[in-house]
Parts: structure tokens; sequence; C-alpha cells
């Protein structure tokens, strides 16, 4: 029996952002609190998981034609129980019939036929057949690594077959973070471990772009360690959160990309979602033209990694 | 206004051990491909959910009077899609209605405010109001530590509140635990690192029987690291995963156990779940008397705990 040819992840990745022109992933987070007024109908989780979709709906509208991926957070749909999941399974289908890269934030981790069967669920990918195989359909997924070497590879085994990928935690963007990912042993702190193993992978599934499928999470917030892991890391592309909220800038970010504006996907999840709460936005546009606060922050966002990074030549 | 005051977590999971005299945890990890004849009805992600559901809930029935918790993995479930989160809800609901302590396998793990959302989803504890709060109702949940201390302070509050507990990777049963677990900084393996995190969290939590709400996993597999996080843990208790399937026998988890009995609660998923395949049972019981061998596999593995551990003085 011969299998449909799957596109190559992180080919199709740069595709989407050379089409767009810009490296943005805009983080998909709803929290009740937050949502723009009048969007949530009652306090029950049924009520606020249907804002949760429409809300995101709203976003995906306005991001599709500018960006290139949007990265929905599992935990806020979860944390609305059964009713959330299925929510979160609508925004994810809803993303990826606007043309959007869809990548999971779960965080997923576990050993053997276990992680196994995180990837048969989440990674859909491209080409795959049967469809219903992959309910959820994800382009990638993000994964912890504390498990070890066994509990990463069932992931790419399944990303490489159905042209999927995933994003290793490495150097995290809390201020936590460092508690043991900068714990030193052989000589070097155990994100750079963590690096090595993950720059391995990649090497071996680099697509024509040079990156490979699995990809390493590393925050803006550490940008010496950032540019520290480019250069440990040249067949990796990395998922860059912190910035925004949390304090991370285009130019914390500048070191992850290479001289064709390629290497990185800078995730933005309040700054974008919430802008019509920011003071930069909330005069003018407000709770009536939330979205429009969304374009805008995801415009100037553009702008900013443009100017401050080689992003600007793509 | 006045707080309900929640029952400790480590209290609560040690009466239930006392109560039924065993430490025994039985994880629910159904598998399309190993359930019992005629259970499934169809390939279809909607019918395999409904009879994950039907077989977990013929388990719960069966290990109900004689084990005190059950571990469903949230990873076999979400394979399904929204439809096997709801079947995942269902599982947790029913196993709570049968008096279990329900230890949510999910491995989660993220910063901030979003582990807290993962927190107030699956923690639901007893006497917290409203209830509709936790959709999922879990008394505890297993989480990752590689994303640092704030990353995992954020469950505990949450756990403190409502009386429930999470479980946190310490020294995983796989063999590649050890690429980044073993590493050896400041002296020490990063599994110790880890330990002496949780073991903190652990001493200032204790409950009446000396043990804290921040449970630790360590591995059957691993004898000796077992022993050893024994001493270095006095307040944690052991959620020990990798008895049987993976090798892990009842000897191998005796160090996890004080002199009363206590301090571990030892899994078993495959083993007890899938029984009715095993060599030792299939002859006398077969598929048509799946849940006989259920409980001969459970009762077997309570005679070899309380036989080979202190647990045979509960």
């Amino acid at each position: 029996m011969s299998q449909p040819t799957p596109h190559h992840f992180t080919d199709r990745l740069i595709a989407a952002i050379r089409r767009k022109k810009n490296p943005v992933l805009v983080g998909l987070d709803p929290r009740a609190e937050s949502l723009p007024k009048g969007l949530l109908a009652g306090e029950e989780n049924e009520a606020v998981a249907r804002a949760y979709v429409a809300f995101c709906r709203g976003i995906i509208d306005v991001v599709a034609p500018l960006v290139p991926a949007v990265k929905p957070q599992a935990a806020f749909f979860e944390q609305l129980g059964p009713t959330g999941c299925v929510a979160l399974g609508e925004v994810m289908n809803y993303a990826a019939e606007k043309g959007l890269v869809v990548i999971l934030d779960g965080k997923r981790n576990d050993i053997g036929t276990t992680a196994q069967a995180y990837a048969e669920g989440y990674l859909g990918g491209v080409g795959f057949q049967p469809a219903q195989k992959s309910p959820w359909g994800a382009d990638a997924l993000t994964v912890s690594p504390y498990l070890g070497d066994d509990s990463i590879t069932p992931f790419l085994t399944i990303a490489k077959e159905r042209g999927a990928g995933i994003f290793v935690l490495v150097k995290t963007s809390n201020p936590g973070g460092g508690r043991f990912q900068d714990l030193v042993a052989d000589g070097q702190p155990l994100y750079r471990h963590v690096a090595q193993f993950v720059e391995g992978l990649s090497a071996k599934s680099r697509g024509s772009e040079g990156y490979g499928f699995a990809g390493a999470v590393c925050g803006a917030t550490y940008p010496e360690q950032l540019a520290e892991l480019r250069q440990a890391m040249p067949s990796t592309l990395f998922l860059i959160p912190g910035f925004g909220a949390q304090g991370g800038t285009a130019k914390d970010c500048a070191a992850a990309f290479d001289e064709r504006g390629l290497g990185g996907i800078v995730n933005n999840s309040r700054g974008i979602i919430f802008a019509h709460s920011r003071v930069e936005y909330r005069d003018k546009f407000g709770d009536a033209r939330w979205q429009a606060a969304v374009e805008a922050a995801t415009r100037d966002m553009i702008a900013q990694l443009a100017t401050e990074t080689t992003a600007g030549r793509l």
C-alpha cells in the first residue's frame, strides 16, 4: 500500500512565513476575565467555551491574512472540561481551514506507546490518511523533555509520517525556568544538553530550507542564551515565547534569525489577542472594536520584527 | 466569605489505603487493539470512546471494592479527539462516584497563570465550591518539572485550596529516563535536584500521616534510586510506575514504604486491565470473563505487595 507523500513540516511553515513575509505566531490563550465585553453570555463552562470559540474565530479572521501560524494554548480550553476540549477542536479546525499553520501548545510528554498515543492524536500534518485518525489535526505540538529521549522519538516517528513537527522545551521564558534548566552538568547547563539532543534530531530531518522538524522552544526573555543556542543549533527552528507581556522585545529575538530572516517564529499571545485592553490601543479601539485592535497590534509586531531582525528581508 | 475546609489530599489517600489495606493504583490505559472481544462496536473515534467508557466502568466496578485509587492516562483518551475527552470526564466521574481516589496522569506543565488554568481545571479535590469550576474533578494530577519552580507552585496553591494533590516526575521508569534525569550537576543527578525541591514542598504541606500533598513519581524499575529517594524525601509520597509489564516487581518497590506500610502507591496498568491476555490468566478467564481476570490480577498484585513490602502491615 503506497502512502501519500506528506510535505515536510518546517518547509511548510517556512513557505507560510515567506508568503506572509513575517514570522509572527499568534497565541490563542483565551481567558474569560479578559474577553472583550459582549462575548460572554454566561458563567457556565459551556457558555465560556462558546465565547472562546467566537473570540478565537474572530482573531483568526483578522490574523489569517497577516501571519503564518497560530498557537492555541490547550490549558485554557481544558480548564473548562470536556466542553472546552470540543471548543479547542473547533478552533484548531477553523484555523486550519483558514490556511494557518496550527501549533498546539500542550507541552505533552510521556513514555513509549503513551507518547505515541499523544502523537497519533494530535499530529495531523498533511497528506495523512485517514484524517479521522488525527482528530485534532495539529501541524505541530510542543513537547516537554524531562522524560528523556525515548519520550521524544515516538513523537518524531509520527511527525515524519505525517509531515508534522514538534517543538521541544529547551530554554523557557519564565523567571523560574533556570531552576533546573541552568544546572551545569559535564560543563554545560541542562538546557544545552537538551539542545544538543534536539539539534541531533533536527539535523537528521532537515528540509529543503535547512531546518529539521524537531524545533525548540527558546524564550525571548533570555536573549544571550537565544544567541548561544542559535550557534549550537544550526538545524533547529525556534519557537520563541516571551515577547511582549513577558518583557521580550523584537531586538531580543534578533539572534534567532539567519541571514534570510528564517529560523524562528515569535509568539505573542496576550499582547495581540487582548490588545483592546492595552494602553497603546485601548482608547483608539476599546472593546467595541477589539478586532481592529488585534489587527493593529499584529501589524505593529510585524513591523517591529522587520526593523529589529533579519525578518525584514522576508 | 468562609471557605469550606477541604481535607488534606495525602491524608485522604492514606485513609483509602488503610481502608483497602493495600497501596495498589490501577492505571486506566485503554487501547482499542487490546480490549476484550465484544466491547468495540466500530472503528470511529466515537465508537472507540464509547468502548473505553464501558471498559473502564467495568474495571472500576471490579476494583472499587479492592483498591484505593485509579490513574486514568489522559493520552489514550485525547488520542480520540474531543470525543475522547468527554469519555475521560465520564470515566473520572464514575471512579469518583465509586469512592476511588482519582489521579489523572496528564503530566501537565506550563508557566504561571497557564499552569494555574490546568490546576483549576483538573484539580477537584473535596469540599470545593462551586464544583462546576473543576469540571474534571481529579484528586491529583501528575506534573512535569522541566519548566521550574514557578511552573509547580501554581498547581500547589490550587491543590491546597481544594484538598487535592500533585505528583511531580522525579525518576521515571522508562529506559531513556536517565538521559537528562541522571546528568550530574553540583555533585548530584538532576533527579535529586528535583527531589530536593519536591521534598521541600511536601515538608511544608504534611498532613497528619506525615506526608505532604506534593508527591513524586519514582519508577519501580530503578529500585536503588527508589531507596535513595525514600531517604532523601521523607515527607513525600511516591507514585511508583513500572510494576509488571515494564519489569518492576513487588520487591523492587519495597524501599518506598515506611514501617507502617505507607509512603507509596504502586501503579499497574496493562498487567491488570488487560489481564485477560496475560499467560497467567488467559486460559482460566479469556475474553469472556475479562472482569474476573482483572479481579484475579488485582488480588495477586495486592498479595505480592503484602508479602514483599511493609504494605502487608496495613
